[in-house]
């Protein structure tokens, strides 16, 4: 399995994975009604964003995008989306995704990356930020409906990178 | 002065404001040069959102917006954003947005109110925001980068409304 740079023709698998995770409904604040359309430009970002696949062979086991979280004044620092299908859990996918795009976002010259919603029961992210090096900002209670858990919380989680990558 | 729903003809008037408050760049994680087309769908929101302005008489003293914060499972939590024109500080203008967005929302019936983004050095609108209930979540440290202070933090802020409105 590797990462890769998206390409047009992984769109049908791309979106069968979006299609799933938006569906489940318990990790993205996605529309669950969203369709290909308009799921098309959320997730594949223009330059200077980018979208990768964790790939083996032909299959696409999971997705990414990254960039700059907002706009403007706070452009400096990145963000980043995950997803993983659901037949391909467990066995390191969101973990590379992860990886990639942290290293990615350093080599950009980012001064961090931020998660805006982490929806606090999602445990295998959480815990995957936390365990390399993410803080938890803060929580906003009740502010995701999960399909059986009820309101759980949204974390905002943030690293930043230090020390500074070099500049030459 | 009063607030009323936005209208066609305000356009010219709460470009005005929003062009000001943008090139200003120590508020709003909006991009410095974004153009009257850009601004356009991204302030005036379509229904179920909704766009308004703080009038006296046929001047336009300041604008908000506000909606749900996030699509699908995040969307049972509202949100809105304030600006007001530069020579019209110091009025009430800001706070008479603000109770009109936070009685709206009530109305509405979201669960609360989110905001995103809050610049910490922007001290009217954060002891506005407390005074009113609302509590700092968390802040991102250095996401905002201030044309004059450097980066400075971005606070999340929350206020959970609560008791629940009488449903009927």
């Amino acid at each position: 399995m590797h990462v890769r740079e998206f390409d047009e023709s992984d769109w049908p698998q791309v979106w069968g994975i979006i299609r799933e995770v938006v569906e489940a409904g318990d990790t993205f604040t996605y529309d669950p009604a969203m369709t290909e359309a308009q799921a098309r430009p959320l997730w594949v970002e223009a330059p200077p964003g980018r979208t990768v696949v964790a790939a083996e062979g032909d299959r696409i086991l999971g997705t990414a995008k990254m960039g700059a979280n907002r706009p403007g004044p706070g452009a400096h620092v990145s963000t980043a989306s995950f997803m993983v299908a659901a037949d391909a859990r467990g066995e390191g996918v969101g973990t590379a995704l992860f990886g990639y795009a942290v290293e990615w976002a350093r080599g950009e010259g980012y001064a961090g990356m931020q998660f805006n919603a982490v929806v606090d029961t999602n445990r295998t992210a959480v815990e995957l930020y936390l365990r390399n090096g993410f803080q938890i900002i803060g929580t906003v209670p009740g502010a995701f409906a999960h399909p059986t858990l009820g309101r759980v919380g949204l974390h905002v989680m943030y690293l930043e990178f230090w020390p500074l990558p070099m500049q030459e």
